[in-house]
């Protein structure tokens, strides 16, 4: 149950050899990024690993950079449960943990530079635009619940912002115990 | 007056020749970046731009994410001066205002995201290495006034935090004015 509906190209048609092919060049991109250089990531050399035509590839995302785009929206949404702890710090907690958990994974933050050096042209939305839907729901819960949540602003600003500045751009990854302490700050 | 002395390799030789060479392939990756897709980034491309064999490219830096990274640092050092307003609060507000503007330049932003593609083994700390040295002065100079600023850690969390956050993984960079706000809420 992913939050967002959004679709990337190439990954419109269900099933049957579309499905199969999809799986395999969504796993060559994973697979070549925790191996190689930015500069290997080509068309070419994913259709190779792929077993597929590079034709196909073309075809189906018509660049890296769409296929970047592609497999980190498959990768970053529906696999973090929105948490129901039954109040707004508690699931903030749960989620900040979450969300710190999974930027300290190396391969998911080798697809995240690489879909951020991907998106040249405009801002590597893909990778939090499903974090985004999951504050929104926990934050629309807590005014259901009659209370007075921060905006959804203010919880980017200042919990996702430090997690992925850090996980992006300083060598200290932010750990659950940190994490917690910026859901503090914000609420 | 550049406050951190890091260079990147290639940088190390000043004068004549050496330095020609580097202004063109530097420029060259800047011009490339403003019009080309991420994949077109290649040395051979770049050398060609530059009117240089890839030879020298390849001996000098070896890879283009070798390249990017020394062009960031020498885009982003020592072009903002660190502010000195009397206050730390007016010192900061000027300061995030600064990066502010400067994140928002569309050049600025297509280096940064180039430089966080090509540093797939690491995080790309060239792009915040001299906005932390910075931050350091500024807070220094508070200390010695004999106030108790923050720690650099929680400036940068709650400062560069949102504003590299919002300029790489949203739609909406920030603007001045509310980047005195993060001053406001750090302080």
């Amino acid at each position: 149950m992913s939050p967002t509906s959004q679709k990337a190209p190439g990954d419109a048609r269900p099933g049957g050899r579309s499905a199969r092919v999809r799986a395999a060049v969504h796993r060559a991109v994973e697979e070549l990024l925790a191996e190689s250089t930015v500069e290997a990531l080509t068309i070419p050399v994913i259709a190779d690993r792929a077993g597929v035509h590079s034709t196909t590839v073309y075809r189906r995302w018509g660049s890296v950079g769409e296929l970047l785009a592609a497999v980190a929206i498959n990768r970053f949404s529906g696999d973090l449960v929105v948490p129901d702890t039954g109040t707004l710090r508690g699931d903030l907690e749960q989620w900040a943990t979450d969300v710190a958990t999974d930027l300290a994974d190396p391969d998911v933050s080798a697809l995240m530079r690489a879909t951020v050096g991907a998106s040249k042209n405009g801002p590597a939305d893909v990778c939090v635009v499903d974090r985004r839907a999951q504050l929104a729901a926990m934050l629309a819960r807590e005014t259901e619940r009659g209370g007075r949540p921060p905006s959804v602003e203010q919880v980017e600003d200042f919990v996702l912002g430090p997690l992925y500045y850090r996980a992006t751009y300083t060598a200290q990854p932010g750990d659950p115990a940190w994490a917690r302490t910026l859901v503090t700050h914000v609420l």
